[in-house]
């Protein structure tokens, strides 16, 4: 087999098959099929994208490329829950603790990553003592013990993605469905899933613009999961404006335990429920989603899954006080308001820009080395469709530093007033199985 | 401006600046752009292609690579001639002679390279004594005394690319129509070409194997050349079978010198004629191309043409004596006769395999490494449209060496014998300016 001519096959429409899927990404992982080569397929495979065959193939072959985490030794089926990414998304630090708290297992396995804000694990961070560093015995019986445990990345996952995901990003082709979601699917197979629930975002805020793109991407990863024998189902939710009011890390963990009180924004606990609900019924624990609707609900008000963080923080070496008691996360030196300069309604809340504020204010990493502030971020205190008064606080700036202008500045940029009331878009377009 | 974002710009089909094509150029040249942009890059060109104006800054972009040839010392237009490549192409062997004698200006500069059979400067060493190894003054004065010099390609033209298509050739990037024309284009430019006539060779034994592959191909180059000022038109001829009798380096200056005095192959005689009326013409030394054939006709008949081949041979170190006996050509120790195996009428005679047995006799280099055997090579008694007998000679085979079973077995597979008149191919399909 020469690579030269798979990418000819594939540049020319036709389908390859999955030795010749499995020689491309063994080849490009050892080093044998060089970037130039692989730069080319990829840019075929944008113009010709693959079948439902070479996406499940290219997924497993990427799978089988590094190590493969097995969480055979915990009980249950492992619903594992994936979001494409968007601005002051709580969801994965309500989630767990939710559906833990009614039997299902979470064995998270969580980075610290680049962007607006930090990892999960960052987040768990603002929480006192909490610690990721667990060995693999300790995580399986704690998540045996509490449904709940959190560690961090190791071992080599995924290896061929990593290396096409850095070559991708310099010759213009990440914006390829197939090799987004064989990306994704790749990591979370490796990773230990048996089922997934993939959360795919889409408006201004999310990679995926359009809702027919992002229902495209939602296909395509539901597709080469339940070809490849993972139980995967999405829902399609909206990222317009961010998700709930904070967006930072302390301020995040904040917001989870709110809902997880019952009190937390509406959009995030309806989302919550949305998604675990689904989690829930993956994972075999009702018959109907409605079902687990109620289960959910139930461990809300029953304080259950308030319990179930307590432990779980607890037993990672975490303070659960801070559950009944938030002001000991990590505060902010200032607060600062953001007045409205208009009286009228919200028309939009560009998320990409309130992200790159919260950045700016220290809350995420701009490159590996930077260090992250947790308990910096901004609280929005109106979105959209909300009536404001000229003067009245549209957004709170948590800064550790006196001068917020910039940041102000892209906060002002990223609100519109308008005199009309404006639609409030649906929080979940769809989903897909 | 980042590479990044110029795939990008190309990939969504939107046409690039010549600035942009500069900074691709020269980034690749100077190896600040890496070979896995420049494939991706290439790759995005495959499928969305180039405007004429794109197509004319890549050209320029790369002649701007490397050295350009300065022939401006020499009086008159300078034409240049350039095939696309077939089997027992004799034609510039003819048409520098030829279109000389009647005072156009050709000053060669030519390659070994690979192939069925040697370049042009290999088949010139088939006439003793004859050498490429002049100086770039001495090449002038010659073309300017003869009309007519041989040079050996020197300097470092085109760099990005030779680089490019080094490149093109690992990522099944090669068949692409701006990229080809560009490429080729840029090496007759930085030539230092005044004007162009391009033979675009179509049929089995071409690189573009079918008419509309090739007419696009020769539009693209007329377009490019025209665009950057330079005359060019082109002759679409056909490659169905091979062209006149002779492959072979000996074999081919002997026929070039039979088509000289008027007796070659009716085949090559009118493509000569055809190409070099067309060179004629552009050199604007009649303002007709009816005039341009007389003018060319006259010099074969009155022995102008054969008298500027000697003279031109002697001014370079080579025997003129050759010119009126051509048994002073390198020989083969054995001439084998391949003999019809039927009765009929010859159908086709596959050009490419035709030139793998020539090259499997040692007429060409399959590595640069290769030593040419300039007596060998292949004669054919019989083309497309001829009526044969049983035992009758399709083709002898010039050879030194005496066990000639697999060349033999070739040159039957590439000849078919029906049993009814077959219609003979056109010469020449159609000419584009």
């Amino acid at each position: 087999m020469r690579m030269v001519d798979l990418i000819e096959k594939k540049r020319d429409g036709l389908e390859l098959t999955k030795e010749e899927i499995e020689f491309i990404i063994n080849g490009y992982t050892s080093d044998t099929i060089p970037d130039y080569q692989m730069s080319a397929f990829a840019m075929a495979v944008f113009f010709q994208d693959m079948t439902a065959h070479e996406r499940a193939a290219l997924t497993m072959a990427m799978v089988q490329s590094g190590d493969q985490i097995d969480l055979s030794a915990i009980d249950g089926i492992k619903v594992d829950k994936h979001s494409t990414g968007g601005v002051g998304d709580t969801t994965t630090l309500v989630l767990g603790p939710l559906v833990a708290s009614v039997g299902v297992p979470v064995a998270k396995m969580s980075g610290r990553g680049l962007g607006h804000t930090g990892g999960t694990i960052d987040k768990l961070e603002a929480v006192s003592g909490f610690s990721v560093e667990i060995t693999n015995q300790q995580f399986i019986d704690l998540v045996n013990k509490n449904k709940l445990a959190v560690v961090g990345q190791s071992g080599n996952l995924t290896p061929a993605d990593k290396k096409l995901y850095a070559l991708r990003d310099v010759t213009a082709t990440v914006n390829s469905i197939p090799l987004i979601a064989s990306s994704i699917m790749s990591k979370k197979i490796a990773s230990g899933a048996n089922a997934i629930v993939l959360d795919v975002k889409t408006g201004a805020g999310a990679f995926m613009k359009e809702l027919t793109q992002a229902e495209e991407l939602a296909k395509a990863m539901v597709d080469i999961g339940n070809n490849l024998g993972r139980n995967t189902m999405a829902v399609i939710s909206d990222m317009s404006q961010p998700l709930g009011f904070a967006i930072g890390n302390a301020l995040e963990v904040k917001e989870a335990i709110d809902t997880l009180r019952g009190n937390g924004p509406e959009d995030l606990k309806e989302l919550c429920l949305a998604l675990g609900s689904q989690m829930v019924l993956l994972a075999g624990k009702t018959s109907t989603v409605e079902q687990a609707r109620i289960l959910l609900e139930e461990a809300i008000v029953s304080g259950k899954a308030l319990e179930t963080l307590k432990t779980f923080l607890q037993d990672q070496g975490g303070d659960p006080t801070v559950v009944d008691d938030v002001t000991k996360l990590p505060t902010a030196k200032y607060q600062i308001e953001v007045p409205a300069w208009d009286t009228g309604y919200i028309g939009q809340i560009v998320a990409d820009k309130i992200g790159v504020a919260a950045m700016l204010l220290g809350a995420g990493r701009a490159t590996k080395e930077s260090t992250i502030d947790l308990a910096v971020g901004i609280e929005l205190r109106k979105k959209v469709g909300d009536f404001v008064n000229t003067g009245e606080t549209l957004v709170t700036i948590h800064t550790n530093e006196e001068n917020v202008a910039e940041v102000t500045k892209i906060i002002n940029d990223s609100y519109t007033i308008a005199s009309e009331r404006v639609e409030i878009p649906p929080l979940i377009y769809k989903e897909i199985k």
